[in-house]
């Protein structure tokens, strides 16, 4: 564990611009004394006199930090965190990018036609595990955890007036994006690169090296890391 | 599969209000007549004739909807679909609200002192499992699918100016929710409203019985949905 009654470091970052733009290199040489912090205290009390890299915490103080159940409610068996949804101006567009670059598989279709809109369900499973049978697929999908689900409302992909989706990295912020590991950061990149896939950071750009952005076709950030590199953060 | 040259429904509902409010009521009584929607045909050009519920669809017919790659290239071994980012205002509401009320386990922490942010890794995994070691865990973390990574830019939580976070559901829309498979809606909601979590929508509000909406501390919307009884949907 790592403390320091006082750390000097060499760049603040604006956090407005956190993670969706090629601008995380360090300000120009500017010398400013970071706010005191002490992490361990964070839990419970503002900082007063020392830095730790809480990122350094054992098991135990991690899930001591203030907030974290001590338990998990029996309640709470059985609930499986399934899915993660956002909007999508036109599901070929979509289709085409999570399948054939991201390499995820189509899940299910549901439409909703009184509502005009269509549900696309996208997850890392093998294509010929899709239950065939549509009631046993809708059952199937709801029941793995970590998919994607795009909404497709109908008509925006061809409606001149429609101005596209917000991605939550701009005023008014909140969401932020997905992320992928990867083998590779940088062979993944490459072959991004070639088939034209749209960079809002790129491995080398800024200050933490190994780490991209990329846009999916709405403009939504998905961050392409890989395990094993990420141990530096620690 | 329902063919049907023309359906006349009750409702359409408006699509901007989808999924984040109690509204999902038919409007009062008002028949019109659905856009005459092939949704077979949809793959590959505008409806014409009939009305299709592609829910119906087999397997080979959802692999076979335009933009879905026919092979999952071999240099997407090894992807892993990992995390879904957004920013919260607190992560002691926020660990709160996801450990003890949605049974998830604090994975890791990372502090960026320099960029005076942290993250914070949420998952379904058995607490005992999380690696003790700082740097085992990073890597660990990163390699677990379906994770949420909540994002805190420091000092918001007692920042008198700060306005919140943007949910993604109302103008400018964009990310819509997460959503978590339960064994008994009824139940799960019945336990969230004992433990005061607010509601968008109760599962008997509007037209899609059996399905809820709740906000975590931040308004962020979360899906409350069974699979087995997401067969209607078919």
């Amino acid at each position: 564990m790592l403390l320091a009654d006082r750390v000097h470091l060499t760049a603040t970052f604006p956090v407005q611009q956190k993670f969706y733009s090629g601008s995380l290199a360090p300000s120009r040489g500017r010398v400013v004394p970071a706010k005191v912090h002490n992490s361990l205290c964070f839990q419970t009390k503002p900082a007063r006199r020392t830095t730790v890299r809480v990122s350094a915490m054992n098991r135990e103080q991690l899930h001591s930090l203030e907030g974290v159940a001590q338990q998990r409610d029996p309640a709470t068996n059985g609930f499986i965190f399934q899915q993660t949804m956002y909007r999508i101006k036109d599901p070929k567009a979509s289709l085409d990018f999570y399948t054939r670059i991201m390499g995820l598989t189509l899940l299910n279709r549901l439409d909703f036609p009184e509502m005009k809109f269509s549900l696309y369900f996208l997850g890392q499973y093998p294509p010929e595990e899709v239950p065939s049978d549509p009631k046993d697929r809708v059952e199937w999908t709801f029941l793995r955890p970590g998919t994607l689900e795009l909404t497709h409302n109908w008509g925006t992909e061809s409606d001149p007036e429609f101005k596209g989706y917000h991605n939550g990295n701009s005023d008014p912020r909140g969401f932020g994006h997905i992320g992928f590991h990867v083998p590779d950061v940088y062979a993944a990149c490459k072959r991004f690169e070639e088939l034209g896939v749209q960079f809002s950071k790129k491995p080398d750009d800024g200050k933490m090296k190994g780490l991209a952005f990329i846009k999916d076709p709405d403009g939504y950030a998905i961050e392409i890391l890989n395990a094993q590199s990420s141990r530096q953060f620690a």
